[in-house]
């Protein structure tokens, strides 16, 4: 068989190299442009393999922008990673740090994800809040190394999550805060709350 | 004409009285069941009028849903108006409370609004964050009654009221604290910020 024009590209990347790749694509076409306006087909064609070989890996458009959505939170959870030798307000200026750099590199997408209403299916809800719990789960196990972190504590690191996304919205929405400015105002909050908790066993 | 066996609920209310009571048909419908499943035709037939007079109303169930929301919306706000001659934290306990007896009592609609995707269509949307605009002006009117309040303060407000919403849905969910315990995080959670900010005027 000649190799196509598009042999060369689909021959160099390894099978996790492709999908990666072509999650990459999609998180940028969903970033630009409304749910309802993108084509998966764009998609291989900006990756320039057959449509056939996107559909090997991705069956539906549903699937896609799941997948899309979990690849993007793994990659923000990788991201936010912080050092735990480190005291916990300099943890969590590290993860904020990263967690808004990030929101600024794919405001797009971001607003998407939160305030958007066409990719909010199901699917994609279980993956954010599946994200949200494990974010909570690393910033308790920081805050209660030693125990079982208190109901009351998990639930306020919860609320501050949600915070931490309103927030974000509105610095994208009105940009009167600098991006350091928005990052202390979240780890100044989660300070403030927790530094006035019963149930928090490290000095902050 | 005869009188249809409808017509005596009919003539008992003024146009006002019948669009709320076609509202709060609304409200509670799509309280306890997903959008897709809800027909206004329903609504109609629950409040014994034709769809024609429905549909005068409410065009299109998108105008329905929208108008139910902007209605909640209201009731909402107008329940938790709060005393402004009551100290600030005794103000924000009566309105949490009211805010969270709310939310017990409207449960699946409070889900829908907040968790819910189906209903999230744009105008729903917009309609939500005017509301929030408005809780963040009342609560900022009583932290800095004599001055602009300052950016900060400002997105801080608004960072705290997807807190609360937030653990309101971790409340529904799990529903291991009480509804005052629910009610004492959230307005600790506020309190424990304001208090530690240099831009609040007020003794809290």
């Amino acid at each position: 068989m000649a190799p196509s024009t598009s042999g060369r590209s689909r021959s160099r990347l390894s099978t996790a190299e492709r999908r990666e790749q072509l999650l990459r694509i999609g998180a940028r076409l969903f970033a630009e442009r409304p749910y309802d306006d993108v084509w998966i087909e764009q998609v291989a064609d900006i990756a320039e393999v057959s449509r056939g070989l996107l559909y090997h890996y991705f069956p539906t458009k549903r699937d896609f922008v799941t997948e899309v959505v979990k690849a993007e939170g793994e990659r923000l959870l990788a991201m936010t990673r912080t050092d735990p030798t480190l005291p916990v307000a300099d943890q969590l200026i590290a993860g904020l740090d990263a967690y808004l750099r990030y929101v600024e590199a794919n405001k797009d997408g971001y607003r998407a994800l939160h305030a958007g209403t066409s990719i909010a299916v199901d699917d994609v809800r279980e993956i954010l809040d599946r994200n949200f719990a494990e974010q909570g789960r690393r910033i308790l196990a920081v805050l209660c190394p030693d125990s079982e972190p208190p109901e009351t504590l998990r639930v306020t690191v919860r609320g501050w999550l949600a915070f931490v996304v309103a927030v974000c919205l509105d610095w994208l929405k009105y940009q009167r805060l600098t991006r350091d400015q928005t990052r202390d105002l979240c780890a100044k909050a989660l300070l403030d709350i927790v530094a006035a908790s019963p149930d928090v066993q490290i000095d902050l």
